[in-house]
């Protein structure tokens, strides 16, 4: 039995107690922006319910054209205008260069990545340059409060990273 | 005050009872691709518990680019294996194109996004591309199951696409 087919199961379970439908458009009109990473619950680190932001998740909360991309479509046909962003601390884009990560690829598949593997040194810098890509993209016109915060997956706080 | 604020008091609460650290890698060694739908509360519908596995989001839980750079990321340094796709009913890539998305945007700002807005009008379809997405990636390749699914908001449950 795969994971996957666990996870199946325990959806069964979700599905007895659940009462929907919501509407699309989130409530509280936020939209999320965290790391990939295994041990961030968004929903329960920020105690949101279901409807109210949306919540957009990659390897280290950067933002890329994929992010700009989701937070054009969230802002601009669904309504939102907060901007939460979530890196954490024991990331695991810390412990790694692009450079090395691309080499090994290259090294076992004779290709490399046309991407970058957006590995960085530095949370706090990390943070803010998100904002600064999210802040010079032409295409996010709606924003009424852009913050950027580091989990700390030791305590469970939000600290939030100064401009 | 402003919802970031609201969730930011709801972070204290979330803290007082945080039992941690967790280990980095994924313990279950599985990635979900999902919708950043804000009805999709991922953790509660696949019932994962904390530092079990990565969730990946974006708007429609399509692959681009950086969904392939995270999971890459996550398959070479943190040992997952297991991929889960999630869309969903009633999601908003089914309400618009990409042609009038982009000149929405031209015409507000000027400027056409480079990027397609990956709007999709048969939510099978878009699942069945996805996972061919990442079967044609050269760069994922420690995948030992790879399936995807449609949530329905209506009741709760996932159901798979075949293929």
């Amino acid at each position: 039995m795969s994971v996957t087919d666990q996870y199946l199961a325990n959806n069964v379970a979700y599905a007895a107690d659940f009462t929907g439908p919501l509407p699309l458009p989130p409530s509280k009109h936020v939209a999320v922006v965290a790391c990939m990473d295994a041990r961030l619950d968004v929903y329960r680190i920020l105690g949101l319910n279901d409807g109210e932001a949306h919540v957009i998740r990659n390897a280290g909360g950067v933002v890329t054209d994929d992010e700009i991309r989701s937070l054009a479509i969230s802002q601009r046909l669904l309504g939102t205008t907060e901007i939460i962003l979530i890196h954490h601390t024991d990331c695991g884009m810390l412990t790694f260069t692009d450079d090395d990560f691309k080499r090994d690829i290259q090294t076992e598949t004779g290709q490399k990545p046309e991407w970058a593997a957006e590995a960085f040194g530095d949370l706090d810098e990390d943070v803010r340059q998100s904002i600064t890509r999210i802040k010079n993209s032409p295409f996010i016109t709606k924003t009424s409060s852009l913050r950027g915060f580091v989990f700390d997956v030791a305590t469970g706080r939000l600290n939030e990273v100064s401009a």
